[in-house]
């Protein structure tokens, strides 16, 4: 599964995987595609950078990549200053705080025990979060920086330019591809209404073909709805130079939910089971639907916070969801192609499916055709 | 284009072309296609006679089909009378009749001038005037049925294959697609959100493939998100045996919308200019978005009234937006390939435009792969 991009990046199969699991990353890249880490969930650099040394090592000297959610627009506090942490933590109402006790309670959702910090907290998105993010991947040989909200900032662009590193950038319409192409960056991740995550209302059939059009020459990988080699074909039938998946790594061997229910949740999922929420971050985002997201999304109760409000106010709560494995409420950011995600297989399986389903489809698409292929 | 379903219905191209006018169908059918008369605007029989009437005299002898909506659940009056358009009339709420007028005064929307008869009122959606248009589509030469809602009742399904007529219905999720099989129809059209009309929320990427699994070895049509050769390309890689195009006829030459206001706003229109709203029909419908779907989809306004009294409640006003081209107002049901509808072209010439786009995408799958085809 050749392409112009592929070859640049020297990979056997022109196919992307994003995952917040090293191990994933790792064995997407020993599979013959290009692993994608999530750096999302890293508070503190030390970690991001233990994270990388270890994928550095079992990459088998294969390229790699990173994911950091870096916003446009710095978001700034009353004079001027940078907004930290605390500020956004101050920003949040009370009545908000509460509502998340309540629900909590209602479904009898232990308290962290006396002295027990709290879990992880998807700060990444701050900017000096992911730019502390940023000191850190440059150390390493990524070939490739991703942007999972809105174009990086020029600083940024021309950073990983010098690094020699290609810059990627999530968009859900074309006229965010266009905004993207304008900002320097080198590849298009579009991204369809059925993709897990962060995703607009412009499904994959439409949206890829229409972001191809908006930033040709450059490439494009088609996001949103694939998780069988016969979507890859369809991807790359719209004219994408790749694929980029990343719910179908969340039920892989090497994956790490920490929650046994999750996985089975997802396991048993269909595709109908998932919601576009603004319950995770405050932006509208695919997700497994639970009484969690119902909650925020009831035209009833308070309502998700804009982001980076609602990450915060959150974060707490879903480090409790899932560790006490609460199952009504435990959930995760996944597309629409959780409903074939049905079996436990390993990442080098997967892969082999997903090149023999694309096998498949090439030879049917040349049956249709009348094409005599070889 | 050839699958087993187009060899059996005899036809080029296995791409089907739903469309409300004959003009239309009867192009898309002498270009090789298979023409869908969508019937659901046909009150009295007689209209639908004389327009089968002119379809089969221009269709160059092949093959066409009629589209209705026949609800698969009798809706019953008191003491088990079949419910009459009266019946309907009567279980409107006064304040949403209310909400009607005021929306079109807001706008000023003229009335129809006395003595004037209000324009079509759609009433195909209630099972006696679908009944009425198969008593008279019988007496024609259709080679097709398609259902748009639900599976047809077992007594259809039964005088159709009793006339040699394969029956289609549309399906907007795995379980319904195996509801119709379960019902004896002979094709699944699977409709993905990206479609215009009656719409649900799983997307052709992933539902093409789920509703091909879910039938096999019935034939399924891909539907949703489809206006060019690249995207059949993408439907068929899919598993579908052939594509179901609704939207993209919608402005071509042959097709009469009465407003030339109405197609110069789908020609501008972007793939974020739709929405899927209850306004047209109660049930979720996608087209185009207008400060009349923004009224009945308001949280603060009265909302959509459930199927089939929102029909009844709003044919007058839609008649009168139309007739007098209140632009803010005017909309149509329309797929999220509206963005790709920028130009006028003939049936024919769309034709041209899918089947060398299609080859198109047959030659980059088969470069991506590293086959020869010849």
């Amino acid at each position: 599964m050749e392409t112009e991009l592929s070859r640049k990046l020297g990979i056997e199969h022109a196919i992307f995987g994003f995952t917040p699991f090293p191990a994933v990353a790792a064995a997407i890249t020993r599979a013959g595609g290009f692993g994608v880490l999530g750096a999302v969930r890293y508070t503190a650099p030390d970690d991001l950078a233990r994270d990388l040394d270890w994928l550095q090592e079992h990459a088998g000297g294969k390229p790699y990549g990173l994911d950091v959610v870096m916003p446009a627009k710095k978001a700034e506090a009353p004079g001027n200053r940078t907004l930290t942490e605390a500020d956004v933590e101050a920003m949040i109402p009370e009545g908000h705080r509460r509502f998340v006790e309540e629900t909590l309670a209602k479904h009898g959702v232990p308290a962290f025990p006396e002295g027990e910090a709290s879990g992880w907290r998807i700060t990444g998105w701050m900017e000096q979060v992911a730019r502390s993010q940023l000191d850190v991947a440059f150390d390493y040989p990524i070939k490739l920086l991703a942007n999972a909200l809105g174009s990086p900032p020029p600083d940024v662009v021309a950073r990983a330019h010098d690094h020699g590193v290609l810059v990627a950038a999530l968009a859900g319409s074309a006229k965010h591809a266009r905004r993207h192409a304008e900002a320097g960056i080198d590849i298009v991740v579009a991204q369809g209404y059925e993709a897990g995550g962060h995703t607009g209302e412009i499904a994959s059939m439409v949206l890829t073909p229409e972001a191809v059009d908006a930033v040709s020459p450059l490439p494009v990988l088609a996001a949103g709805g694939i998780g069988s080699g016969e979507q890859i074909a369809a991807g790359l039938a719209l004219g994408a130079q790749g694929v980029w998946l990343g719910s179908i790594w969340l039920t892989t061997a090497e994956a790490d939910l920490h929650s046994r229910a999750l996985t089975e949740k997802l396991l048993a999922a269909g595709s109908g089971d998932t919601v576009r929420s603004r319950a995770l971050s405050g932006k509208p985002a695919r997700q497994l639907r639970t009484e969690w997201t119902d909650a925020w999304d009831d035209p009833n109760g308070p309502g998700a916070l804009p982001m980076p409000l609602q990450g915060l106010l959150v974060a707490d709560a879903v480090s409790r969801i899932q560790k006490y494995e609460v199952e009504p409420l435990l959930g995760t950011p996944v597309g629409q192609i959780v409903g074939r995600m049905n079996s436990e297989r390993s990442v080098q399986q997967v892969f082999d499916d997903l090149t023999r389903g694309f096998e498949r489809a090439v030879d049917r698409i040349n049956r249709i055709a009348g094409r005599r292929a070889s």
